[in-house]
């Protein structure tokens, strides 16, 4: 596995930071980091200092910097908790960004070999993806494989990718009410495939272990579905989910793929109490059920030809279906136009 | 791994036989077929007396009993060479058929330990599937797995399964074309992982290693696709590949499910030469072309309402928009009605 197709200048890695000890995070990805430059973001409500360990080419961004981007006029934008992430996605110059959760470590593949998570997602997003049919023997990309008998050769020079989605050991990322129901129930099941996610069809983005190419797809990963009652526990937010789902609308009407699969990281647990979180969750599980069918549904125009033409079309769009069931709809809605202008003042400079 | 759930005497084992010799191959299997019926279908090419060991429920089906079957009209379905299997699934009285073909043996999983190639076809089936929304952690109903966070919980029931496609480990079913480029490729990677095809996506079915419901799906497997130079070989073949697209339009109008990954079987090399076959496939390779844009857009009217008329339906599609492009499609049209004829005659008395 090698990632030499892209020099290591074009990628960032972006860290949301929670927990202000980052020492035993990084050493354990010290290997797969170090050659990178890396973004940390501190959540804004994160008082202590961070701890970082020497020897990596980082930047730190705090509550300051946000402030400062954010200006004084009022908003709808946030960059608490999770969402933090988003702010390094803004400040990156890069084409390719890596976004890892502080409490995933590196994991091992069904062999024992320790994963380049970095390795994969870049090899994820620099060969081509196949979302018009389905090859029955995985990424026919890999080495070692092809596509198989019947699958027509006029679709097998693919799309570009633009969404790589890596998965997780041990700490499975399921809601509150599963994890309540199976308090035990653990991933353990390392699966060795890449695929791409056909077209039309949604899936459940989660933001624990993801990369983008931010040059394609850009301004499709945002902030904007803020719950109510948003936590600081995974489990308490849905703003990746909804962010999936807009970002493959976005590919889908491109023609960018998005795969899933690999790389795995091995997500800690963190002892959080899933009864606890039952009622914060139950906002986002209650609010799927309208966010689903809508992306299922959602029809772009053909004058939408760039990653921000159709943020801003979904923005309308969600605004005028969604907008009328949920304020928390008209909010992301406005979210998302906001985002839009602040990608195009403090994150449209290219490296 | 058990199929518990159904009685065995709701499943047939039916084997396309193509070589005289079933010895080893049943031999390798007894483990796993020995509880069930088996329907054992000799390709009406074949001279040679076929060598069954002792100790298997069985019967064997030959070219007189096609002949008494398909009677003294002209006909333009045939069963010989990988098309004898569909002469099995006709005679079949079982809810589920499992299909395995003669060069195929049980496969070894990830953990050395030999694959239940029935008892998985069969778990396939009995569970739900999920097309309407990608799980990114596979098989929701398999055991230590379920629904990730963000799944719509109005989605997690599912639909019941109607299709399940196995694959292939050491000789994988690739091309022509893509053997002879690479001729050593093999597949050696066991990827432990089931998903639902999602809907509305096409994928490659190979006849190889494949099990269904045939009270759901019955006449929607069948002979349809005839290649003007069809061999004796898998990859000189079409018919499968068309077949499956057939039935997962089917499975999409009816609202039913299509799997594939487990079960591998260990698919042992015949030492065929593929250049030699290249013109042959040749043909198959260049119809896909068709095949493909037009199962991808072929809309079922709310009034087919069963498998039956489903194929129908399709098969008036098929004559309308694919018959003028090359004969070869026009008489797969007619072939489709015949076999619902035939379905209806011989294949619908149920056990």
């Amino acid at each position: 596995m090698s990632s030499s197709a892209v020099p290591d200048n074009e990628v960032d890695v972006v860290i949301a930071v929670l927990r202000a000890d980052v020492s035993s995070f990084l050493e354990e990805w010290r290997a797969f980091f170090s050659r990178f430059h890396l973004i940390i973001v501190k959540d804004p409500d994160l008082k202590d200092n961070l701890r970082i360990p020497d020897g990596f080419d980082h930047v730190v961004y705090t509550k300051s910097d946000m402030d400062r981007v954010l200006g004084s006029n009022p908003t709808k934008i946030k960059f608490s908790g999770y969402l933090c992430r988003y702010f390094g996605y803004l400040m990156s110059r890069k084409k390719y960004i890596i976004s890892i959760d502080d409490d995933c470590f590196p994991a091992r593949d069904d062999k024992g070999l320790v994963v380049d998570a970095v390795a994969q997602h870049v090899i994820n997003l620099t060969t081509p993806a196949t979302p018009f049919f389905f090859n029955t023997l995985y990424d026919p990309y890999r080495e070692g494989a092809d596509f198989v008998r019947g699958y027509p050769f006029s679709l097998r020079s693919g799309v570009e990718c633009a969404l790589s989605c890596g998965l997780w050991l041990n700490l499975a990322d399921y809601d509150t009410p599963t994890q309540a129901v199976k308090p035990n129930l653990m991933n353990t099941r390392y699966v060795d495939a890449v695929m791409t996610v056909p077209l039309r069809t949604m899936m459940p983005m989660s933001g624990i272990n993801v990369a983008f190419d931010r040059a394609l797809l850009g301004p499709a990963l945002f902030p904007g579905l803020q719950l109510a009652g948003e936590g600081k526990v995974r489990w308490e937010t849905m703003e990746d989910i909804w962010c999936g789902m807009c970002a493959k609308v976005v590919c889908d009407h491109l023609g960018l793929g998005v795969k899933t699969g690999l790389p795995y990281v091995w997500r800690k647990g963190t002892g959080n109490d899933a009864i606890k979180s039952l009622k914060k969750d139950w906002e986002g599980v209650r609010l799927m059920e309208e966010v689903v069918p809508f992306f299922q549904s959602v029809q772009l125009s053909k004058s939408a030809v760039t990653s921000e033409d159709c943020v801003i079309e979904i923005a309308g769009i969600v605004k005028q279906q969604l907008g009328p069931l949920n304020p928390i709809f008209a909010s992301a809605a406005d979210s998302l136009l906001e985002w839009v202008q602040l990608w195009r003042t403090a994150g449209s400079v290219s490296s």
